[in-house]
């Protein structure tokens, strides 16, 4: 593995591997020896953030993934608006500067669909490895694969899950990747659930069908019941309002009130199945149930941090 | 000690400790030797500043207080404006996440008051320590520790002390506290000086009250050099013209004439007595008294890191 | 050396011994045991990057240095904006307090001309040493001493080349840095080339005059050719359009059409010279030529972190 760009590429095998790997590295949370086996791993090693949007979480995910492998790290937060980019330099300019400064990792944010691939094709002439934390309308990839490590530490498998995908699936970038992950795995059911206004897209359902995935698309409110009661996974997302354009205002009314989840709606999940959230969340789940063992989205969320440290730790392994 | 949210907790026995520790941090810093040393104390401890609000002078203070500990620091300095802070997350959650990703501590400055004592109760979960860099109208706890202790080792103890506060009562946070904490000690005279608008709010002349503090209170410009005769403390303050509305230039203008510091003024000092302020100055002390031994403000913002340097420590010893 | 504020104190004798551990330093980075032998070389020192205007490019080339050779290194990258400045607070005080804080090296960027110098005065008392990193109209040091380092290195030496500075000189402060040290060298032609708005300044022009160096100034486009063919160095630069008022636009236009560099003027040089450009570009060179072993913009980028490793290395050494 040379770069982190895309979720694709990931195999099922693959993802095996990288989900061994990320056990290990949790294993070595558990005591002070392993975090300083851990810190002592790349002490030469080091990563540049080159982030051209802001995005507070995913940097400080990164650079905490960083900090504990050993690793130096360079943080910009908003090479867009200060940089060399205002005058006009592309971003393949911009990685032939940085990749030049010997950097192990550069962690890209941008705001463009593409520009990690783009950035890729430079850092290739360099032996420095890119990682996609977003470009635009495209893929967030280390979203994705924690997302599926979460579902596959908690349950201890993804095959043959039941995963109820919640909330706003039209602007929600991360229930589309995890849909589109999802399919690589054997017998997994999908059933989504939204308000008529933020079904999933086409092209999604398109792949699953492709792919011969079970799923099925409620805007039924009444059937939320029993769609929690068979799931294994409940995905739950927030309703992008910034998105949305006239209307947005009530749409977010009936959001809070129809598509939230509470003590209520926990009531109905099994005891063997999970609640996630890619986070920040809003209303949409209570904090009053962020203490039941079925709420996973903090989890989650600490997941990712180890998700990158596995996928850091293949990339600069050798170099 | 678990977190550093308040510094009315802080006894004067807890002072003195923390004032002992800071003085032996002082003194590594005389040579390559005890510097190495303090590097080598916390190699694998880390810390997080999670800044809602610019303070870039208590930012790089923290800051570089880690980095001669040898901690990894990683630092945001506009959380609010670009994190998940926007879309309308709780400090809470803020704090679930982040201490999932295992920092030692978290250096936290928040725009809301209270915000500090929140986080400090998510963190109790995860054994991260919260300092608080300031939340809000609330409290800003090292920068008050560090004035006491500027007087504590420039005049050999607190106790007895004269301690003469000037210019902006009304809205500088650091004269507060500071009077707050000296009632803590034994025997301390506060004389408070201000232009008739911006005099020191009536909570704690109550407090002083309360403790049988000997204060006095006055606006006489033409007492000025008595009471600078007599002081061993003289702590001056800007005028925090921002907060002022209408007429804030026309009182701009006499506190620049009338509650300044200059030669004249030191000229009334005794000659073992110190001039502080919490800086940043603008023009209410001159320039070109800052060569005078009594002019201790620098050397006060210094051991401002000592003293960061002596809590971290404290933080991270049973990590 | 204590303090790099300009460039001119660099004798060629300094110059030389600069270049020497420059080149020492890149060879350090051809084997895992150089690039190690760099980090182990400064690991108790530490650089703060105190930025009062936002430069990322030279704030990352100026913080991986300081990641090369083992320093912790801290930045703030909008000083001005967030911090004291905004409250009236003066460069010499901020000094004061920063240099408290025992950084060994502070690399400045500052909006006002002068104020690097004015840092250094300060800077004196505390053993700390500066590093202009750019001061409004005044010098960019390091950028000219990696111009002048990479016509030392690609082309094995300075003396009797021919410098052919093209594009924008009016505004470009490399080219203007660059015409001044290499008045130092012996024998060297420089012609300059530029529309006729858009010319080198006067001042330089006496400067080159009074140090008898053989230069010619030149807008005739028809010319182009020649001055491409006898270059041993093609140094070509931006139009700054954001510093020239009415008219820029249509400046802007023939700037693209009559003053950029493709593959058409790249076969008028010779075999062993070179295209420099301190980037960032936008199209007055074309990417085509970007695989040209000729064109060097890149390879001068990465010299500029080399350079600045071998300062810091000078600054550190003896602390």
């Amino acid at each position: 593995m040379r770069h982190v760009v895309y979720s694709q590429p990931f195999t099922v095998g693959a993802l095996t591997s990288l989900f061994q790997n990320t056990d290990w590295i949790r294993q070595q949370f558990r005591d002070p020896e392993g975090k300083k086996r851990l810190r002592n791993l790349f002490p030469d090693k080091n990563m540049i953030l080159l982030f051209y949007e802001p995005s507070t979480r995913t940097r400080i995910s990164f650079q905490m993934a960083g900090i504990h492998l050993g690793m130096s790290t360079y943080a910009t937060e908003n090479a867009k608006e200060f940089s060399s980019a205002i005058k006009g330099e592309t971003i393949e300019d911009t990685m032939h500067v940085v990749c030049g400064y010997e950097p192990s990792v550069v962690v890209l944010r941008h705001y463009q669909e593409g520009a990690a691939e783009r950035a890729a094709k430079i850092a290739e002439q360099y032996n420095v490895s890119i990682v996609n934390a977003g470009d635009g309308g495209g893929q967030h990839p280390t979203q994705a694969l924690l997302d599926v490590y979460t579902i596959h530490t908690e349950l201890g498998g993804v095959n043959g899950k039941i995963v109820l995908m919640g909330g706003d699936l039209k602007n929600g970038r991360t229930a589309r990747s995890l849909a589109y992950l999802l399919s690589k795995f054997e017998r997994v059911k999908i059933r989504f659930f939204s308000p008529p206004e933020l079904t999933m897209k086409d092209d999604i359902l398109e792949h699953l069908d492709e792919h011969g995935v079970d799923y099925s698309d409620s805007t039924n409110h009444r059937g939320l019941p029993d769609l929690l009661q068979e799931a294994d996974v409940v995905y739950w997302t927030r309703f992008q309002k910034e998105r949305e354009g006239n209307g947005a205002d009530e749409l977010a009314r009936q959001f809070a009130e129809k598509y939230s989840i509470g003590r209520e709606e926990l009531g109905f999940m099994k005891e063997k199945s999970i609640l996630m959230h890619p986070l920040p969340r809003v209303k949409e789940i209570s904090p009053e149930i962020d203490e039941d063992p079925r709420s996973a989205y903090f989890r989650q969320a600490h997941y990712g941090m180890h998700v990158r440290m596995a996928l850091l730790q293949e990339l600069c392994k050798d170099k």
